[in-house]
């Protein structure tokens, strides 16, 4: 017996902005588990900017399953860890349906949250951005905060909790209805819409007592325009730089503004969220904490099928996403 | 009494490279020391490229003598921690002669040194060559290793210090003389010329290994050709910016390649010598070993006269020093 799976290939490299010509879905016969082995039917695959730069870099091999996550149900097991029924995470999306060893599947414990929140602010892109704003940020109660891509599922956490943290707080995103949603339900002190104006100018505008910390998914422009407003010792945490991954290479608009790096003696590290591990029970006490609180918002942009997976792609990188963008299987 | 002083006062800002009429050689009437007072008679003068950016920021008073290290003997005191013939540093130079309240001088006991050292490698430039690689670069023995102006006072002590510590070094200068010194004397792996051919070939070529750390003195087409060379966890102190300075608002080429920073988890950090000042005296034992077991070599460029101090300035940023820039008074 065997399972028809629909799965999305690469079959060919972007240079700039992915288009749907670039990805394939291709059906495929999956086999019965066979011992040790489990079926997962998945239902929700994760849409994430750091997975473009690994379609043009080699990491995502050609004519094969896109790797990302994605949150399914066990049907069938042949694996004593795993019975039918049980919620599982992953990392090989994108298809409908997935035959593991139980190697790579983590159980999802989802009681009292409904389960999509493990794939954003539970799970990857709220770790991501605890991680980064508190660790690598190092970030103090009452300190003076921007974060870009304000409105995207990991800024959006970097953000709340700069103002759980007592911090005056900046974010930018990229639209009048996503700066809304920043000030009113989120709270924060300003949102800068950096289609309008001249960025460098409202950021400088907007930061009357400078900048302690950056926290960056986008770089160059916003970089540029950041750098200038650090204080002392600021610290710049860089998550991503979205601005960069749709150009050959992940080539960014120049900064030229790196000089205040020496004048303020800022710090700037890039991180992936493996880094901060061995903090995963500490990160979850907290957003548990926030969430029953209702201190910690969230919204959730989905898409439909698995033939809409590589327009929710694409569509990260067109602003289309408020929060998490998720693609729902049927 | 009074002791005729001729000093160099900065008449007006520039926007890029100083030119010599924005310098202005001034005479003064120095009165003897009043009751606690000091006179020196300063002997040499320090050239540093962190000097350029307080000439256009505004650090540097218009009209006033400019602000620099110094050395110098006491030719008259009525401070009792003073007597004439001491010699003592200060960091009010450009002048021949300095009258003090003492708070400013540090007396230097040269024995066993030539006095000069305590300028550069037995100074500031050394220290901070020593804190930013050890201490922010979190130099490891036989990493992969990137110094640009190697040639200069604070390089070519980061540089031979990344040899002491058995790591493979690539330095970067503006001549084939400066880049023979790297190689020849220095003992470096790699030099490059960054002003023959294209600097980011020349430098993938130099390190089939990568880059663990880049001691970064230049910023711009430097740290863009170094980024992607970065191994994972790379660190890049950042010490000075010197392709900046001379651009308004130290403006510098855009840098293109920081989104290396998130791939490879860099840390970049800015520093200033006094970061470290807890830790000078081990500073001063390695490098008075370095030193003494003729492991450290060095070079001074000497111009003559007080006249030509802004001569020298502006000679830091058209090449024409390997090892360190002084001005000897007469």
């Amino acid at each position: 017996m065997s399972t028809v799976s629909q799965e999305v290939h690469l079959v060919a490299r972007p240079d700039g902005l992915p288009t749907s010509e670039q990805f394939q879905l291709v059906e495929s016969d999956v086999s019965d588990p066979a011992a040790g082995e489990v079926l997962i039917q998945n239902r929700w695959m994760s849409v994430d900017p750091a997975m473009r730069p690994r379609l043009s870099n080699g990491q995502q091999p050609i004519n094969q399953v896109i790797s990302g996550g994605a949150l399914g149900t066990v049907v069938a097991s042949r694996n004593d860890r795993f019975k039918e029924g049980d919620i599982v995470q992953h990392g090989s999306g994108w298809r409908e349906y997935h035959l593991s060893d139980g190697s790579d599947l983590d159980h999802l414990d989802a009681a009292g949250y409904p389960e999509t929140l493990y794939m954003h602010v539970l799970g990857t892109t709220g770790f991501t951005a605890w991680g980064g704003i508190l660790i690598t940020g190092k970030l103090q109660d009452g300190e003076n905060v921007f974060v870009s891509a304000a409105a995207g599922a990991v800024g959006s956490v970097a953000a709340q909790i700069a103002k759980l943290k007592g911090c005056y707080t900046i974010g930018s995103a990229g639209s009048e209805s996503k700066c809304d949603w920043l000030r009113d339900t989120l709270g924060l002190d300003v949102a800068i819409n950096y289609r309008e104006g001249v960025l460098r100018k409202n950021l400088k505008a907007a930061a009357p007592n400078g900048l302690d910390v950056y926290f960056d998914n986008v770089g160059g422009e916003h970089l540029d325009a950041a750098l200038p407003r650090m204080n002392v010792f600021g610290r710049i945490p860089i998550c991503g730089m979205i601005s960069a991954y749709n150009n050959f290479g992940a080539i960014s608009t120049g900064v030229t503004t790196l000089a205040n790096m020496v004048y303020q003696r800022i710090t700037m590290q890039g991180f992936v969220v493996w880094d901060f591990n061995d903090r995963k029970d500490e990160f979850l006490d907290d957003m548990r904490g926030w969430l029953n609180s209702g201190k910690m918002h969230y919204e959730e942009t989905v898409f439909e099928g698995i033939e809409s997976a590589s327009e929710a792609l694409i569509g990260l990188f067109t602003g289309q996403n408020t929060g998490k963008m998720l693609v729902k299987l049927a």
